[in-house]
């Protein structure tokens, strides 16, 4: 199998086009990797960068662009409604085919390290990399801000970073640096217009309310299609895969006495998320992934 | 999308080991092209190579095997019992990913000017690549044998080859080349040991008694696993995909009383039936191929 990782880093710039098209660009230009997306948001004055390769590749192009970014972002000047401690503000790496969590969480060390040493802009880890329990969480990391965290840097033990020096890059302030599982956005459109209905089938099938783990679901009233949608993040498909969500929205439906008509995929899906899909509907015994022949060309 | 071609090329031998990897090793000597399977069968004397790669790679992978097994094939030495006109007696090429049928029945072309004009052999094109409509059944261009065709290839019109002198090649006979699906070898075991059952339903699914169209089926009793099983070619699955195949297979079970245990995929598949099988099964709308990260990746 192919080994691929996806890194999507967000950086504190969204009205300036050439800025993120620069950035862009020098994770563009390193070999075995493709930009897929960029995302600017003016309000948010951020933008999201979402590029796919070899895992080595991936990590040397992720360098590239927050060299990039610490070099045309000041994040004195920055302003912008998007909580953010960097001009790099978060690079995940995700596993997307080929290649462990465990292999994204080297990936983030080995990144974390370099732009600590080489640019010395302080790195936090975060999710699968952290390096204590409440490091996994992105929002605790950017608790206060670039404004807060400028000071508290020095002065707190607690907010001593994984990677270069306790104190904020001039210019660049601070990155977070981690591993974590593709989101896969999926909405499932119901034959009712009746919002409640969504809303009650997100209720039971959602993790909050105890029932799929790694699913998160709202229920809406989706007014171009005269359909009410349980839209959802599904995020780890390996755990919890799109035929058992479907699965278990289609037995809600027919408790509710509604079908499903539609589903949709938001953006990009790994090719293994509808693999194992059409694994677990056939109820294939046995089956080798090498038996796929595209799988087997690559060995 | 990946351009692959599978190109299943069937040779009359089947005991000489030296022979037939000779054979093998012509065709995987050729750059972008990977052979994944070679089987001998001593009592047909005959042997099937198993190779994929690039469209143009597996036209050239094909004419290294054929030109060495006019090499190293005596026909009038052959015996077996599977019918058979030549040393390279079949060559198939099939569309995996990214080409269409069209394109195997260029290649298919393009291969059988080769052999006619550069190593003096009559060709016949059959299935998709046949230039008349009894020509495109293998029986009928293999009637005779080698035996039979040696005298009529001269006498009778209607024996003239494609490509090639009118006359079999002193000791590698005849080839026929063609385009044709991809076969899916499918079984489906049920929740009972009642072989009549399994019978029942592959006679209501089969295209033979009005079922689904592409769609061979036989009902067995498999003793190692005391179930009842459907065993299927899946001979188009972009017309049938597997997923249409598992529907009506559950229908018939839902009104014999039984159900669908598991199911099993015999050698290859290309990804796309598993791919297309998850779309239908969840009922996707809008859906790109390109939302699938690995063929973004590719583009």
């Amino acid at each position: 199998m192919e080994r691929i990782v996806e890194c999507v880093p967000n950086f504190s710039e969204g009205r300036r086009e050439d800025v993120v098209k620069a950035i862009a660009d020098a994770a563009g230009r390193c070999e075995g990797v493709k930009v897929l997306d960029v995302e600017m948001d003016a309000s948010h004055n951020r933008s999201v960068v979402t590029f796919v390769g070899g895992p080595e590749e991936c990590a040397d192009a992720a360098f590239e662009a927050v060299k990039k970014a610490s070099e045309l972002i000041d994040m004195n000047r920055h302003e912008g409604e998007h909580p953010r401690i960097g001009a790099t503000d978060v690079v995940p790496f995700i596993p997307v085919s080929g290649v462990t969590m465990d292999d994204c969480v080297s990936l983030a060390r080995q990144l974390g390290s370099r732009v600590g040493e080489e640019l010395g802009i302080p790195v936090y880890l975060y999710e699968h990399a952290a390096t204590s329990p409440e490091r996994k969480s992105l929002p605790h990391i950017r608790r206060g801000q670039y404004e807060g965290l400028k000071e508290e840097i020095r002065s707190d033990p607690e907010r001593k970073p994984d990677y270069g020096p306790s104190e904020l890059h001039p210019t660049a302030g601070a990155t977070v640096v981690g591993a974590r599982e593709f989101l896969i956005a999926y909405n499932v459109n119901l034959s009712t217009s009746d919002k409640g209905i969504a809303q009650r089938i997100a209720k039971t099938i959602r993790e909050s309310n105890g029932g799929l783990k790694h699913v998160r679901a709202l229920g809406f009233y989706i007014e171009e299609k005269d359909m009410a949608q349980v839209s959802m993040n599904l995020v780890n498909f390996h755990a919890t895969p799109v035929q058992k969500v479907m699965e278990a929205i289609e037995e809600e439906c027919t408790k509710l006495g509604v079908e499903v008509v539609s589903s949709e995929v938001v953006g990009l899906i790994p090719q293994e998320a509808l693999t194992d899909s059409a694994i677990l509907y056939l109820k294939l015994k046995e089956f080798e992934r090498d038996q796929i022949i595209e799988n087997r060309l690559r060995e």
